[in-house]
């Protein structure tokens, strides 16, 4: 693009510039607060999220500032006076970020980040972290979903075509590895991320050698691994044939994985393969399916009996096709000494105030003031402390591991796909006495003005 | 990110690289052929779709190179020889691209981007060209359906927090704006590609300063231009008294634009608050609205008669929440002196074989092969020429101008948003005899193997 100095502290939303500005003008910029970020309805209906996104916010924040050309552009506003920039050009980041452990399970209501520290840090940064948790969080909960759906199948991730723009099949695919797909077909996300990368070819290479069997055997000559894609012309008449002919005159030459299947009727075309390979000799082949899977077509596919053994999920699971959008909001909890609440005639839509932390046993989540002790485990730890990064980030496989195990602990019948038990999470009394408190004194000041 | 040479060459499929192993190993990979990508089913129902993205493209494919990390990390998968390595480090584009204009009408069937070159370069670039045109496609026609119920009322693009990470975000909103919206809220939008920015504060901003009359006092002092957010605390009883009081205060220091509502019902809210500001003397200050808007809400709203002047739209725009994937496909049509074919046993997934060129009437469009001259303007133009850019991108005001002008002269009955008239578009004589000819040959071939 056309800025060699381009920065993302201008992926914000205008209104936080604007307020600061207020704030600034209004000498209480550097107030220090307290935002939480929380989302409201569990999406999918599942019974609980994977939180994932923490990397991509380390990324974010790590030497985050405004550009020579972030000023220049804010000055062509002719909102803010020179002194405003000024201060911008010298904001660095001050603040504490505490999160749980990305792969974590996580439930609505509870704080996914917790900001604390000036006001401006906290208001420059919530559209970039929102952006970031709302996507992964969906994208690995969902992956999950077909996970239990796919009952221990390999699963591989191949939305990126599908995918709403690059950095959604990049940091999607990463999502979807911490939810616990196998692999990606994104190279790039392979190697920025160190995710194990798979796919063989495409109907394009069977058009390109303008017959299957001539295409198999010029991929079998120059590839180890195979997987042939049978259905560009005609699946049992021509695909499934030529890949039997070319897995028997290589031989051991070739590691024939299996074939591939991206359209038709999935259950009597499985099966006809697979007696067709059986029959051949290739009972360790196995049959890998794609065309706009996810977790329900794949519980179908199994309960009618299809012999699938991987599956390939792209479009439904990047772009989290029946809810593609979490909806986690960010509010203020505490301003200087003081707990602050969001009101709204909706009481689901009414914010607990305060600092908190959340506290996990084998009964559930208790959400605390962060300064009361509770029996459990906390779930928030601090990533970046005064603006320092203090998290060290966990290997890919140790963040997939983690999400394993942390769902592992979760009773059975919170993973329900359909109408799970909704998991118990509770407030602590301080903070149900709070928030009380703090609903009757607005309602009791709006009244009296 | 890890690595300072970084770049999008990697943004592909595995299997485009393995496929291209296979297609140099064995001599073809500098077979010139001809791709084309289209989709088969209009999103959202709608009539038409927008056109969007070649923005990106152009972008993504200036210098595209694999860099040193890029060649590292195909080495470590143990997949490719040296040789090959060597051959990709020294690849640089050749192909053709052509588009047609972006802001273009366009329909089901229709080639959106046709590439022209030797097999690697059309298969290393598929899963991003079609990564970004399905994406932006998809916005910039929801936005214009969005336009469409707003019916020339001023609509902001309000998504970033809601988008799919942050390319999502940053080319969505630029989409929203081809398709027909005023203004982003996505600051470094703004910056990059020269997009109108909106906004002015949030719920939060009460919250700093404790109640609503302070808040919107402190923002009067600090801003010219004034929208009140009223609704942190009780609308019609603290957040719409709040506002007309600072607006009476402060007179023509400010220029109050207006309030916004983000929460209760839209309809008696607005209708109430119309009434308290007309009463107060403020007739010209608009109601802003925001909260889950999309084309189905905001024509529900107006049937209602609500008192909403400027939306603000968010989450169902970014997302393209009813249908998050337009599903663009990308088939070889052409290789060498040949056309080529993918069957299916859904016909409507047949694809058409030929290299074509799309031709537009006041009757409707014909695709013919790209050697016939049909009557009206072709559609399809180049980009890139032998890997050249050899197009001028228009400004991005002139490319939503091009939009308005390109829907005012397509029929109303096809602009409905709900069962539109499907847009005529037939294929030439030569073209349909030459499909029913591949068809034909290839399963030919298949019987008698």
């Amino acid at each position: 693009m056309l800025y060699p100095d381009d920065s993302f502290t201008l992926h914000t939303d205008l209104y936080q510039i604007n307020m600061i500005y207020t704030y600034w003008q209004t000498g209480i910029d550097s107030e220090q607060v307290v935002f939480e970020a929380y989302f409201r309805h569990m999406p999918f209906g599942n019974g609980y999220v994977i939180f994932a996104g923490l990397a991509h916010i380390i990324d974010y924040l790590d030497d985050l500032k405004f550009s020579q050309s972030d000023i220049a552009y804010l000055r062509s506003l002719n909102l803010y006076d020179d002194a405003f920039l000024t201060y911008l050009q010298n904001w660095r980041l001050t603040a504490t970020l505490r999160a749980p452990h990305e792969g974590e399970v996580m439930f609505d209501h509870e704080p996914l980040l917790q900001i604390e520290g000036p006001l401006i840090d906290a208001q420059l940064l919530e559209t970039a972290l929102l952006n970031i948790i709302n996507f992964q969080t969906l994208i690995a909960t969902k992956a999950s979903r077909i996970a239990t759906a796919a009952k221990g199948d390999p699963l591989l991730e191949f939305g990126t075509r599908r995918a709403q723009e690059f950095d959604a099949a990049l940091w999607g695919t990463r999502a979807a590895y911490i939810g616990g797909f196998n692999a990606t077909s994104n190279v790039r996300a392979g190697k920025l991320f160190n995710l194990p990368v798979s796919g063989t070819h495409a109907h394009s290479l069977v058009q390109a050698y303008q017959n299957d069997y001539a295409a198999f055997k010029a991929y079998a000559q120059t590839h180890h691994d195979v997987v042939f894609l049978v259905d560009t012309f005609d699946t049992l008449k021509s695909g499934i044939p030529a890949a039997i002919k070319v897995a028997q005159e290589f031989g051991e030459q070739i590691n024939f994985q299996g074939i591939r299947i991206d359209s038709g009727d999935m259950v009597s075309l499985s099966k006809a393969i697979r007696q067709l390979l059986d029959n051949a000799g290739f009972s360790k082949a196995k049959i890998y399916a794609s065309n706009d899977l996810d977790e329900y077509v794949i519980t179908d596919l199994k309960v009618r009996g299809a012999k699938i053994d991987v599956w390939g999920v792209g479009t439904k699971l990047i772009t989290a096709f029946d809810q593609p959008a979490l909806g986690a909001v960010y509010k203020m909890v505490r301003l200087a000494d003081k707990n602050t609440i969001k009101l709204s005639n909706d009481t689901d839509k009414i914010s607990t105030p305060g600092k908190k932390q959340i506290w996990r046993t084998v009964l559930g989540d208790t959400l605390s003031f962060s300064t009361e002790i509770m029996p459990g485990d906390p779930i928030l730890h601090d990533i970046f402390r005064s603006g320092h990064q203090v998290y060290t980030s966990p290997t890919i496989n140790d963040i997939q591991a983690y999400a394993k195990q942390a769902l592992s602990q979760l009773a059975d019948n919170y993973k329900i796909l359909d109408q799970p038990k909704p998991y118990p999470v509770v407030l602590s009394q301080q903070l149900l006495d709070a928030k009380s408190a703090a609903i009757n004194s607005i309602r009791q000041s709006i009244k009296e003005n």
